[in-house]
């Protein structure tokens, strides 16, 4: 038994606020006005246990948000945390580049009786973001390595969000005021978002007609998450997947909000029947544990890609904790977990329980203009009858404050609890989002 | 205590050969051709002990690449698996998008006290590439919101390696036949590498005529790795720095391998008196334990962003895992040990000792073009009488014969080991690169 390590002396400000100043004063957070971080109610987590986590004054919060849709069976599950501590006594890291390390060869095994994609073959990185670089590249090279160099494009679509790297923003579309990086952003052809009407043609007719041009299309199946939970039927995406296969474009499934049981089947795909040529997958990859993030692509591709030893075939792409033991352990038992607790029947009747409170109790009310939900995913767009009241933020703080840890996108309220919330929290859940909304949009 | 979790029953073919074939059937490699994977000598590791990786059949090799320049201390450091124990107790992760949480509030701090940047505030991602992306877009943006739209380019430098995102692709210098990307590639002023003659003078006088079109410079402190480690002097940095400075042009410095003691400072910039506006930290920072990066920006930078809630100032940019609580408590025990046990003496001591016996030993031998090296890196540069005879990948393999774990980056055999590394350790090293180049280049 390791000694266990000290605590800090640097702790002798056990306060909300005096953690929060000492946060304000080294960190930047992502997506956050940093100048309004410590009035916008921010938890400051210190522990946690199963859905709840703990902040620095010993309150007490449900992870409504799942850590941001990456938690899925909740925080401190002892087989989780047994397997790491397993694998630390074998060995944290070692290189994927040119070597193998037995944990990486173990979750890709695993992934590959599980993942609907032909054939698979997993490349690993951290970043979800990295994850759809790297489809980007794969499919872009999987064209020239076979002398077709004029499918340098992409068809993405309308509100689609797939990270914030340089690449995935260009197929991204620009939300959250990104358009500010136009200039270092690749061109892309954009049709509306699959819940729009007229989509499904917009998308297929373009699919048609510009396939020479198509390196692929990118597609997040089933829900756009970062759009605001926006979900469409999976005729849309299985219609959008057989254009793909009539016109010869490759169709990436950017599943690493959706993988996993987000939806009610492992990944969204299925519900839909489609099997895709790049799969990007992250988030709960580990559970939320840890970051890791992988691209899964389907044997045709991958073969596009051997050739002789330092050929320019190869894929000249790879990140330095590409298939980290530590997180590919975590992510094998993982697997096994939800398998084993049949934690994707759990999602399924939460699902319907949600949506069904949302449907009856929370989409009438005064300063609702819709409440949408797909599996384990719902968000309520809020309607606030002027610029700058800041419904969402307001609502998410009122919520924070009765116990239950929400965040907004913008003005929508967004719900992402872990797979294995309970009937008792969906009920709290709603109960709380009620009293919010009524308190500040009524 | 949770019950150790079963060893599974997927291991039935403990054979090197059985392990390979498993591998290929399942995973892609980073910059590997999977083709030839087999027959270029991986070694598919179980474990490790100390500097040493131990494979499927229980050889033992000396990890000269530090798992491809990530690991520090070495692997399985009791203080780096009880720091992680520790944080498991704790909580896992839970996000930093608009919350807080300990570990990385700790970290930040810990961070703040060590870091060459005037009033840090530290981004975290978890691929090293995110780290360079961030530093660009934050670059970008610092202009942008103040106004000034004109500054959407950046100066790099030949044959420069930033990472493998499109992004970071855009910076780098194409090298790896990577410019197959370029219809994705953004466009880039680049002057020739700091080692260069004419490079100081030819990337100061870009930087005086442009700068007005400039929204950074981005360099690799001190020595160039991907390129083959190649080292260019202090003066050569500081005069970049200094006309960046002189010109109102941002200075991001991408510490991702150089960072955390390499190059015998913990930061190469502190060699040059340097103090960069924005650093880009990755592999080292946990030790080589588990995927973190980090963007650390100085604090003008930094206040660039900071405006009213919502509005266009604020960075909307965020990794899934970033502050992850596991990651941030190895790292900050990671920083500590590095002090505790004055690993920067011994990376100065044996950096001597590297050179010394490369500049007497190797660099006269026959087959042998320069032996270069800063710090624990060095590139030995083989020069094949004709092309296809594969020197770099066969020196590697009559090292891994040897029991001493090299890669090659073309035909550059790169040595690279832990920090904690002994003067017998080092000398082996020797020993085994000496002979496997008489071998193969004789």
């Amino acid at each position: 038994m390791p000694a266990p390590s000290s605590r800090p002396s640097t702790r002798p400000a056990p306060t909300h606020d005096a953690w929060v100043a000492r946060d304000a004063d080294v960190l930047w957070h992502g997506f956050t006005q940093m100048a309004a971080y410590a009035d916008n109610r921010p938890v400051v987590v210190d522990r946690a246990e199963g859905r709840e986590v703990i902040d620095v004054e010993g309150r007490r919060y449900l992870d409504a948000i799942s850590s941001l849709w990456v938690t899925t069976l909740g925080h401190r599950v002892p087989e989780l945390d047994a397997a790491l501590r397993d694998q630390l006594d074998r060995v944290a890291h070692t290189t994927l580049l040119g070597n193998g390390n037995v944990a990486a060869i173990e979750l890709g095994e695993a992934l590959a009786r599980v993942v609907p994609v032909d054939d698979p073959r997993t490349l690993f990185a951290s970043d979800g973001a990295a994850a759809v670089e790297q489809a980007l590249k794969i499919a872009f090279q999987h064209w020239t390595n076979q002398g077709i160099t004029t499918r340098t494009t992409y068809l993405a679509f309308g509100e689609a969000y797939h990270g914030d790297t340089v690449g995935t923003l260009s197929v991204g579309d620009g939300g959250f005021g990104t358009d500010v990086f136009d200039p270092l952003r690749f061109p892309c052809r954009r049709t509306p978002g699959l819940d729009r009407p007229g989509a499904v043609e917009a998308a297929t007719s373009a699919i048609a007609t510009h396939a020479s041009s198509l390196a692929a299309v990118v597609v997040e199946p089933l829900v756009q998450g970062a759009a605001g939970i926006r979900p469409h039927p999976p005729e849309a995406l299985r219609a959008v997947a057989e254009a793909c296969r009539a016109h010869d474009v490759l169709l990436v499934a950017d599943e690493v909000a959706t993988g996993f049981g987000r939806t009610g089947t492992l990944f969204a795909c299925e519900q839909a029947g489609v099997r895709p040529d790049l799969l990007c997958l992250g988030k709960g990859l580990t559970g939320g544990y840890l970051p890791m993030a992988a691209t899964v692509a389907a044997g045709p591709v991958h073969r596009a890609f051997l050739g002789e030893d330092l050929s320019e075939r190869t894929l000249y792409h790879g990140h330095s904790f590409s298939g980290n033991a530590l997180c590919a352990a975590v992510a094998r038992r993982h697997l096994e977990l939800i398998e084993e607790w049949d934690v994707l029947a759990n999602v399924r009747a939460r699902a319907a329980q949600l949506a069904a409170g949302l449907d009856a109790r929370v989409a009438g009310l005064p300063g609702v203009a819709a409440a949408r939900h797909q599996g384990l995913m719902a968000g309520i767009e809020l309607d606030p009858p002027a610029d700058g009241l800041r419904w969402g933020r307001r609502v998410s703080a009122a919520c924070v404050e009765r116990g239950v840890l929400i965040r907004p996108l913008g003005d929508v309220v967004v719900v992402v609890p872990p797979l294995t919330t309970t009937e008792d929290e969906v009920e709290r859940i709603l109960d709380v989002l009620v009293a919010a909304v009524t308190e500040v949009c009524a």
